[in-house]
């Protein structure tokens, strides 16, 4: 009997061993002061900078109900122009709340966003993907399955997203449906809502009131929307639409302005940065115009443009600086910011990729930005998104997430007595502080290797891509599955169902307004 | 005569094109704050904690002159423990020279060092190599010059160092004279001083008097030794002996504890500072018992040790808070620091060298170091230099140095007339500002592809590693010598051909106090 028991209990530990470990990291609390480049009166220059650019240049909303609702909220609109007065702006943006707490289905899973609280948001929006055997390719719906998937089981993680990669073998007119329902199958983390459209958007958002109940997401952020704009200093129909409906169900959404540096903004950092705040301040006070209170974020992508390729690059010295200097402009309006991380333009997971990513992503956490997009895959510019760099980046995010929470202090007597016991020349691996603490001391990443060249050529001599795509399928292999309420479940396939007879299976995007 | 005048024009035009750029950026003078992560009163926490343990616990100096000095010096000396009041520690400390000027053979190429000034400097002491077709082997002198010629060459690198790879084909017992000669040889940077053992440091400070003549040393810093300490508290004859002879001259050196996070330090970032701080506070001041005034620099290796392998792993976070804890003491002692740039600990140059040196370069530059070393080749834990990795790493620096310099505000007034010339919906790239400003404004890297897919395939499929030695090759074949003076080639020569047959051609350090 004993040693049955015994051999139970070694199973029990050896099954639990074996689990695949699905814990998530709470919001990240940063402890590192934010780089801020700029004097306070360089702020008020960039401030300055953007109020005129908003009242004297304007801002083009090519949508004739901004354009009214501009109009009844007291703005000075030209044709499609508008021109903000900076009281106006300054007196919407005041009503934006300065904190988010976002409800996952797993309340376990719930963040908060805003102040000193970020996430890490993976990648969306790549038209090809790296495989399992790094073979560039069209993802389908399966792989998009696989992305959140591993997104679920990245501790570092803290959302999946929604079109981490786009599903080819569905038409558009439909995908955001599957999209979001893969989003909420696969993870029971917060997710990201598609903006694709109004109408899609609208589908979205009644896929999350059966999910969650339409009088939660009344006074509950339960997903994110994304309104990229089209830089100099437009929002245009399609983006403006989708941006309504999701303040008015009361979601959060990004105003994106989006940025090249040098083609469509000017070659100046400083520059730059005052257009790009005029344009999400812009944004930002509209959605007050549409629901007072509502949450918004201060959202951009940002690069820098080849000269020799016309593409964007990633990790420039620019792009760290912009961010520095967006993330003091959004704490001067108290406002929630996004930025973009882990970004790589190499075309294979190779140091430059590694270098790229790097680069951002401690510009990104020393900016002190809240929500932190696009943390896992990308890679090609965002033309693809890689499997064994997405869970080489869910590890840097862990890695980043480490060093930003800041210095520990609470042993710090404890590990000082140990300087005195092992004294001058002995060995600190023995001592009861170090047993009882090296764990959590020093942060061992699993996919960097650091064997000895003899011990690493015995593994294999493999490289981290390797490493990375031997985990993935490990991973993949002991994924469980956190199961939808089988109602829930029911009603979502039904709205599927029935919203797909209803639009046109067309391979295009889904425009009804 | 037109046309030939024209031909030789556009000949000289191309000539001009094809000629190796061998410019060196200036110093760095950081406009970027410092990322402090204490408050005062933990910067205080720190210090007191180093006190208590320079006094109480103390330091062991394995060195009888050093001792007696210490005892003259008054010093509590019990055997070979030196306990340090904390009086005398910071009083000595008082008198190294806040800020340092490097003078190179080409004045154009001397720099300063401390305060917001600071310096790259590459890797040094690679037991092997990876060569210009990526083949691990054993370096000899031939490949240490190499190194040397990429070093002058690389803009961002501010010093050809010292031995950046072994010159195995050298027998040990001369090594640090062919070191040496090959660094003074090779580039008009500034280099450093081998410290291998007191006498080799003698032999360098020779070669050096010669180079410089030996009154401009007395009152110049002209190289650089690193004393590496023993830690936990202890410091050797060899180290000690070459500070000396390097203080004698007024030579800087490096007081630099060798910290491997765990091992020989508490499973604490806190208390590891702690001890750090008094292990280099001891070096520091015993350097201004040797001779007040001379130059020296607060230095360290830094790393923390995995768990799995015991060895030393790069990026980690707890290297980055440590870095950016050691700058906040080295400024409170106002003496200039030295950090590690660009460590790799990975077997190859793939993704994980690329991460980990991209982050330990951003937390170095956000720190504040000063004496930038192992900037460019470094990998495998050190035990290789990449000349693949060299050349991207030095472009890497260029691009902190960028990030570093801080935002440029002298055109922002023509910047913003962009913006309201150009308007919404249209494009700069037109624009005469974008036109003047372009290849200033955004940094665009060499070695990084940020072409499509499709362009990147027809230029081969080459990864990062394949570019920069493509490039390496190129470059080695426009480098053009920046001759020493004959006169002081020839004594230089000489020197060395003495000390040859003066010194036995062993295997093995000369260790002839």
């Amino acid at each position: 009997m004993e040693t049955a028991s015994r051999r139970g209990g070694r199973e029990a530990r050896r099954s639990q061993r074996m689990a695949p470990k699905v814990d998530m990291l709470p919001t990240l609390k940063s402890g590192l002061p934010a780089v801020e480049p700029m004097s306070p009166e360089q702020v008020e220059r960039i401030h300055q900078a953007s109020m005129g650019i908003l009242e004297e240049v304007g801002v083009v909303f090519r949508d004739p109900i901004a354009l009214a609702d501009w109009k009844r909220a007291g703005a000075d609109v030209r044709d499609e122009r508008v021109h903000l007065d900076r009281g106006l702006v300054m007196s919407l943006i005041g009503s934006i709340p300065s904190q988010i707490t976002y409800h996952a289905r797993n309340a376990e899973k719930n963040v908060e966003l805003g102040g000193r609280n970020a996430i890490f948001v993976p990648m969306t929006g790549a038209p090809y993907m790296r495989d399992l055997e790094d073979e560039r390719r069209a993802p389908t719906i399966a792989d998009l399955g696989t992305f959140h998937k591993l997104a679920h089981m990245m501790p570092a993680l803290h959302s999946s997203a929604h079109h981490i990669v786009e599903p080819m073998d569905i038409v558009v007119a439909h995908r955001h449906m599957h999209i979001t329902y893969s989003s909420m199958r696969h993870s029971d983390k917060i997710f990201m809502g598609m903006t694709t459209s109004p109408k899609n958007a609208e589908d979205v958002l009644d896929m999350c009131a059966i999910l969650f109940g339409a009088d939660f997401l009344e006074t509950h952020a339960v997903t994110t929307g994304n309104c990229n704009g089209n830089s100099p200093l437009v929002w245009d129909q399609v983006m403006l639409g989708a941006m309504r409906a999701f303040c008015r169900r009361n979601q959060p959404v990004l105003c994106s302005p989006f940025v090249l540096g040098g083609a469509n903004t000017p070659a100046s950092t400083a520059a730059a940065v005052a257009q790009l705040n005029a344009e999400a301040l812009s944004a930002l006070a509209y959605t007050q115009v549409v629901r007072k209170g509502c949450p918004a974020i201060y959202g951009h992508y940002l690069s820098t443009v080849s000269m020799q390729s016309g593409a964007p690059m990633a990790g420039t010295p620019e792009i760290s600086l912009m961010n520095f200097m967006i993330g003091q402009m959004a704490r001067h309006y108290n406002v929630p910011w996004r930025t973009s991380n882990l970004l790589g333009g190499s075309k294979v997971f190779d140091a430059q990729a590694g270098y790229e990513s790097a680069m951002t992503m401690m510009a990104v956490l020393l900016s002190g930005a809240n929500y932190i997009w696009h943390s896992a895959g990308w890679n090609e510019a965002g033309m693809h998104c890689s499997i064994a760099k997405f869970l080489v980046d869910s590890e840097v995010c862990a890695m980043g997430y480490r060093m930003a929470e800041g210095i520990k202090w609470d042993d710090f007597d404890e590990a000082l007595q140990a300087v005195r016991d092992v004294g001058p020349g002995g060995h600190y691996l023995g001592h009861p502080h170090t047993q009882a603490n090296f764990q959590n001391a020093f942060f061992i990443p699993k996919l960097f290797d650091n064997n000895s060249i003899e011990q690493w050529k015995a593994d294999g001599s493999k490289d981290i891509k390797d490493r990375a795509l031997k985990q993935a399928k490990k991973l993949l292999s002991e994924y469980e599955e956190p199961k939808l309420d089988p109602a829930k479940d029911e009603e979502l396939r039904a709205f599927i169902d029935r919203r797909s007879r209803e639009i046109p299976a067309v391979d295009a995007l889904n425009d009804e307004f």
